[in-house]
């Protein structure tokens, strides 16, 4: 079986990012998201991944976060030391929630090694189109 | 001068990744946003961002997209192909939306070299602490 997802960030970032990924592909389940929201710091943020973990049980679980280093992360990480069935990764992009809906993979390592090469592979800058108006005379 | 920056996407994410930012940043400016809406396709999308560049003019202009090919991505590679003072990069993540507004770099390559950079070096795995309880017996 796929590990479950759960993504997470400041604010509602991880909530409209799953709302961009529904605009591709459809509706989309087994997800859930854990929102840092303004007046959330580090304790309430980690109360609610601790409950959703708790419901989750012995699930494999893959937790897409927005920032390396930052509060999300560092809360996702803390679990992840305690948690052999957690694992995480950092900077996420839309490519990378859309690989995780499509991939069929269930080996969690290449699962992530895959999540993490469309991340990388779509930040990108469009090939400039060939240029048809040259001018011969120059 | 820095480059104006625009964000666009499927939905509101684009709204929320500024959201996000500022939770980390403070409060920012100089920044557009072009939210793609479930009802507004290629059309409606192209003329909301034809609109705002109208308003910023000969302004350098960098654009962040959601999705290397997708409607937001195609839109803005037509004002991109049309105008010189425009530049686009896809795959937008938070640490790119934060290097854009920590660099001080003015020229737009290196910006931009920087920006991707910063994105793809942020995708990544958390290093696993090392276990302090190693069984000697063992």
């Amino acid at each position: 079986m796929k590990p479950n997802l759960i993504v997470m960030s400041h604010g509602n970032f991880c909530h409209e990012i799953m709302e961009s990924t529904k605009m591709i592909l459809g509706d989309i389940k087994g997800y859930e998201t854990v929102s840092m929201l303004d007046e959330e710091g580090f304790e309430i943020t980690s109360r609610k991944l601790e409950k959703l973990l708790g419901k989750l049980g012995e699930n494999k679980i893959l937790i897409l976060v927005d920032l390396y280093g930052g509060t999300p992360f560092n809360i996702a990480n803390i679990f992840l030391q305690k948690n052999n069935n957690i694992r995480l990764i950092a900077g996420m992009n839309l490519a990378m929630i859309i690989e995780y809906f499509s991939s069929d993979i269930e080996d969690m390592d290449i699962l992530i090694n895959e999540i993490i090469k469309a991340g990388k592979d779509n930040i990108s800058i469009p090939i400039l189109e060939e240029d048809n108006d040259i001018d011969l005379d120059e």
